[in-house]
């Protein structure tokens, strides 16, 4: 298991509708007008959508706060980790990670450089002294699994090493909308995002893996070096028609996020007393939790047997089958897994 | 103009809504009954799609006559086209054809040789003894502008020049179904499509360029070859969905056939009588028309003063701009098409 979410796999191990605490998508689902907006486009599957994607950047870089000159489209952003990865010698890949970094890295057959984290999942920025010109540095923020931001004095120092280094930072924010704080967008705009991109994606927060619509923002030279690489029409017309709905829905979003934050509160709560398990802090709609005692095969089947499909992280490079990852969802089903935590802490607890 | 389709481009130079003659789609657009069955699939964009398309696969695998594990799935054909350019040493096309086989190759930082069709744009085949191990031979069959396929006879002496010299065959058929005759698919199939891979998608024939699905038939180790560089979650959501309907809509793929062939004779019956242009027989929903007076930017400034947008085609390696490519549409727009053609005939033939 590389990725979440593949339930379909499972399927014949659970009497009735698994539920996935595998993949880690905003609980309210999309935004709720979709749907009739998205019936009002269906003609634009007809003609093939803007090659130059004019409408969507405006949209998008309304949502952003930058300009559409300094905005690249992805059929996810997992297209434009890719086309990035093509570009540098050197990609640097901190562990545990995304696992696409180092798959895109390979298919490209570019040389991996694996740094770890340090044992609180933060960044030891002293690492940072082996860039060297034609890096490409990729971090997380918030990183996937641990669910860390960076912090700002941090990312500055980061910044700084990657410049002097004659180096490139591709920040994968996939997880942005859920996190409060600084934003990467605002304070890299007024640099002209010289030497770093950052990717963000409809994806996680808009409660939108099908659509495929991932966005980036870097200087204009590199966005037309992306472009280049670029497949023509590489976002679906009905992907092109939802940009015009929900990047405006601000009740939607700030509802998501405050939702998000209290439901991760909850199940924070919950696990406390739990002496099988350890949970990290996170600004995001994940979390990751570190196994006493058993491991993740053993979590993973006792889940799936009571209709939960939980993410095992051994596949993680950096982290062993002691740790698992979580979605936050809705209180009735976060209820009903801090019920089987329980009982699997009852069962587990014995071997600590 | 290296894409047709375009529209927006040109909205400020006619007083009204444009017809576009410059993008070939199917004129009767996409199943009826489409829209219905996507609007109950809109909660698929709430969850990754199958990692794996093991559904769509199967109903492709269906449609075509082939077995999932010969099929792979791209972005639109385009992305099919990227990858396969992507494992090849050499790239050979043919011209005039599709740009994005040349844009691709160059991508890929290929080396690339063109070899022209003969002057009736049918395949030299003698000029093939230039094929050696690592070539890629891209071939659009039918092919693009000029609307002809390879005649089978030919098809499986080219098949027999590429087996001999070690190289690889790659036929994009994305007009295939408006074409009568033999199916490569039947041919290649007892094959084990060895040495050949058959690009089709829903684009074209379907009237579905908004929705971004290609697929494609080649021996199993190549399409885990493929499979090892695509993206994860290449095909949208929705995209997957629909291929739960169209490829079952019999009604509308006999229906959709007849009708172009029909059309298609009514326009060329209209060009017939006038002497300034000359165009070529063609087997699909397009025509290549010479113009034996004027050139394109005259013709094409002259139609979309009209309200119509045509293709111009020296943009296509190997023509000059003494050639336009049209799509045909419905009759009223058919009819509209020809009355325009006659004045301007009117006007050019002054000139012959």
């Amino acid at each position: 298991m590389i990725h979440g979410g593949d339930l379909l796999s499972y399927e014949d191990r659970f009497d009735g509708q698994l539920i996935d605490y595998s993949s880690n998508i905003n609980p309210l689902g999309y935004p709720q007008g979709l749907e009739e907006h998205l019936s009002k486009s269906f003609s634009s599957l007809l003609a093939y959508p803007d090659i130059n994607y004019r409408r969507l950047k405006k949209q998008i870089g309304t949502y952003l706060g930058c300009q559409e000159d300094n905005l690249v489209l992805g059929n996810g952003s997992v297209e434009l980790i890719d086309i990035f990865i093509s570009l540098f010698d050197r990609i640097l890949v901190f562990t545990p990670s995304f696992y696409e970094y180092e798959a895109r890295a390979r298919v490209h057959g570019k040389e991996l450089v694996f740094i770890p984290y340090k044992e609180n999942f933060d960044i030891d920025v002293d690492k940072l002294h082996i860039l060297r010109p034609g890096d490409l540095l990729v971090l997380g923020n918030p990183n996937n699994p641990t669910g860390l931001r960076i912090k700002e004095e941090d990312l500055l120092i980061i910044y700084k090493s990657v410049l002097d280094a004659g180096a490139f930072l591709l920040l994968d924010e996939a997880f942005y909308e859920f996190t409060s704080g600084y934003d990467s967008i605002e304070v890299f705009r007024d640099r002209d995002f010289e030497g770093v991109a950052i990717l963000r994606a409809s994806t996680k927060f808009f409660g939108l893996p099908g659509l495929r619509l991932g966005y980036g923002a870097c200087s204009g030279p590199m966005a037309r070096r992306i472009e280049e690489k670029l497949l023509p029409w590489n976002i679906n017309s009905l992907a092109e028609a939802a940009g015009s709905y929900i990047f405006k829905d601000q009740a939607y979003i700030e509802e998501s996020r405050a939702y998000v934050a209290g439901e991760r509160e909850f199940i924070l709560e919950g696990l406390e007393g739990l002496s099988s398990f350890k949970t990290f802090p996170s600004e995001t709609n994940y979390l990751l939790i570190k196994l006493l005692a058993g491991d993740e095969d053993l979590v993973f089947d006792y889940f799936v047997e009571r209709g939960f499909v939980i993410r095992k992280c051994s596949s993680f490079r950096g982290l062993d089958k002691s740790f698992i990852r979580i979605a936050v969802k809705d209180r009735e089903n976060n209820k009903k897994l801090l019920e089987v935590f329980k009982n699997l802490d009852d069962e587990l607890k014995r071997f600590l």
